[in-house]
């Protein structure tokens, strides 16, 4: 029979199973972190009405959308989870309640120019508050607050969560009579870190046609930093020249106060007013978050509070704050950077049970008393020699092979062999259980990413 | 601004969150389950291109197919999870240990005509183990096994997971001379619990041609029924007729002693001689799991063993054992049939933390010991009337209120209010969090169905 060439589309990750075993740690902890600060796991069609995903339309977005029909349904797949809440929250507005918490991980698809470590098929981890008519400005606070304990379960130290506010923003143009071409200086700002100040200022002159004096306003603004008192400080001298600006002067410092209280430390946020998110989207606190050794690789968790997710499904004014992590993205950086940790059990399971026997009955019982104590336990009943047995605990990575002879059906025991140190042991079937759990316990409690 | 309507399409599931937490739930376990026995977490991407995954081609599978362009590309959504795996087996084979041992858990698409309960995104769990040229018998015992494990845990108590073999059906058809019309006779008695014993019979005699004697022969056979050692025991005089017959025997001894040793009941388990699943696909042990209270909604978890998976892909030979619970079905039925609990918790969170002051800083402290404690909680910070607040702790449906005001801040304590029974007490925040994580998990300890 002819062959059909079995392979993976590119742009799409697929990954082998030690290496897979690595991701679904990473999304078991951001389910479980998400879920400690109280946002619900919400689970929307990969599949939507076109009309529906791109009624906002326009944009890059709508050339990379995977759209097709089937029947006379013209169809389209999400290009990120932020539309489909916008869509469920108006659509069951009257059975859910506000502030309404969820989070959502799930793939979503842009069909992008194919490169490396670019992906057509990722997965986004977000969490969004929705309110009512109106939002505390704590919701803008805990957010990052809650992306700081996320990555720190994840194992990431260096990272730095940058947050800035979009009224201080606009403000700032506003009091300098700049407000119409704020959008392009912004756009011409974002490029500070890549070309540097002079070449910004230049293109600010020549292309955004500014005076030179206004565009060096810009940059004096952008340059403010130093520790968050301090940038603070620098901003308080501007107070009173526009009321969005002291209002978005207000929120920062809001914010800064509460993510010291919510325990995160300094080091791991910085006020930056060089971000802006290129989104128009945006209204208030915005977040960028990047690797402190790695800056080159970008934001891997951005976000930021909107005044209006649903307008165009909804008259109902829904303010919200949210924050993605690309998560398909941040694996294959860590992976490439090696930050993944070697330590933690990739294995398929903790325990091999291995019968040298033809009479299987004791070796089914031992991997059931196993899997009662919590053991990931395969029984391996393929016929083969010893040597083809070990050799198999060997590439699959197994901690611990539980070998079952004669000796150990008649003395009732099991030889518990840890495959690292080579030491074995008999054992009860539930002292062997006992035993390879709490190794394993021990094996497991490292983090998923090593700096 | 005119407004496009939020809708889902029909035939996808999109549930609210109560109900979403209970799908999470369920999920949770097969997770859970499947690693306790030893597979490991596969996740391959939806979209493949069409020509691998339409390469057996034909049938009904490729009229319902989700099939597109994009640029160059003629692409399709996968329409279940075993070509997926057939493609990264062969495609991973040297890469991979054998026997290799996969869970999945994903939607797959079927442009099925949409009618009530019928889906057209849906979620596949499926557990597979594949051997390279060989898999011994003990894996078709232990697949079986693994379900009655999971719907356990899942709560399900009154189902029964139906075994035959097909060797056993090929061999008796053989015996009969009967082996052409084997398809047809299986597909025609395939109808016995529809239709009833005698319009089989004659259907077997109008259309497919068989002469009455052997059509009693059929229905006969069919008929044969009982304990599991009584079946064996009627079966076992066909035995020296047909060799292909002798081994299907032998197979299903065998699988039923195991089943025993795992400690399957004999309740949840029967050999059943009227199934034989559609496909041509499978070459011995199958299975169909039905609700013995709900035997009309049909098999919610089938499979069985194969001899090649990947043919269409790799000259190997790659025999394996397999079984598919269709869950956004289940879940759909066990919702109809109110079979879902509502006692487990179901709000976002365990705890609602509701400061009655402007100052939020012990507010937050307390919110931040609570996570800690491994407490879901929510602080609940929108500047609202008390009783909006309790209103709010309602409607989500969260079992703890922790009141925050001037006295609590000055004691230094937390009013924990128990929301169902009314009873409110004043605990330290170290207090509240083991009083809270304990009721929790007493809540939590009950079965995600109901029977």
């Amino acid at each position: 029979m002819a062959k059909v060439s079995p392979r993976t589309l590119s742009g799409f990750m697929e990954l082998l199973p030690a290496q897979q075993m690595k991701m679904e740690r990473m999304m078991q902890i951001l389910r479980e972190s998400y879920a400690l600060y109280g946002f619900t796991p919400l689970d929307t069609p990969i599949i939507e009405s076109a009309e529906v995903l791109l009624a906002k339309g326009g944009g890059e977005t709508e050339k990379q959308v995977y759209r097709f029909t089937k029947g006379d349904s013209d169809l389209a797949l999400r290009f990120d989870l932020t539309v489909p809440l916008a869509k469920y929250v108006a659509q069951h507005y009257g059975e859910l309640a506000f502030p309404f918490r969820r989070y959502q991980i799930g793939k979503v698809y842009r069909g992008e120019r194919a490169q490396r470590g670019r992906f057509r098929e990722f997965y986004q981890a977000d969490i969004d508050v929705i309110g009512d008519g109106k939002l505390d400005i704590l919701n803008e606070a805990e957010i990052p607050a809650i992306i700081y304990s996320t990555f720190t379960r994840l194992g990431l130290k260096k990272f730095k969560i940058r947050v800035n506010n979009r009224k201080l923003l606009n403000g700032f143009y506003a009091m300098n009579g700049m407000s119409e071409k704020a959008g392009e200086i912004m756009r011409t700002v974002d490029k500070l870190d890549k070309i540097g100040a002079e070449k910004v200022k230049q293109l600010l002159i020549d292309e955004v046609k500014m005076l030179p004096c206004k565009a060096e306003n810009v940059l004096d603004f952008m340059a403010i930093c130093g520790t968050n008192a301090e940038v603070i400080e620098a901003l308080e001298r501007y107070r009173g020249m526009d009321a969005t600006f002291d209002q978005g002067l207000d929120e920062l410092i809001a914010v800064t106060r509460y993510l010291r209280d919510f325990g995160v430390p300094e080091e791991n946020f910085a006020v930056d007013l060089t971000i802006a998110r290129g989104l128009d989207y945006y209204t208030g606190t915005v977040y960028e978050t990047i690797m402190s050794d790695h800056p080159e690789i970008g934001s891997v968790c951005s976000g930021g509070r909107y005044d209006n997710l649903a307008e165009y499904y909804t008259d109902k004014q829904l303010p919200g704050v949210g924050i993605s992590i690309g998560l398909t993205r941040l694996f294959y950086v860590l992976n490439e950077q090696g930050l993944l940790s070697d330590e933690i059990i990739t294995a398929p399971c903790d325990a091999l049970v291995l019968p040298m026997t033809e009479e299987l009955g004791f070796a089914v019982a031992a991997a059931t008393a196993l899997r009662a104590a919590g053991v990931r336990t395969q029984l391996y009943g393929e016929k083969k020699k010893f040597k083809a047995k070990m050799a198999y605990a060997d590439k699959i990575g197994v901690p611990f092979a539980v070998l079952i002879g004669e000796d150990e059906m008649n003395e009732g025991v099991l030889s518990v062999k840890d495959m690292k140190t080579g030491e074995q042991v008999k054992l009860t079937p539930a002292d062997a259980a006992a035993h390879i759990a709490e190794r394993v316990a021990a094996m497991n409690s490292g983090s998923v990413i090593k700096e």
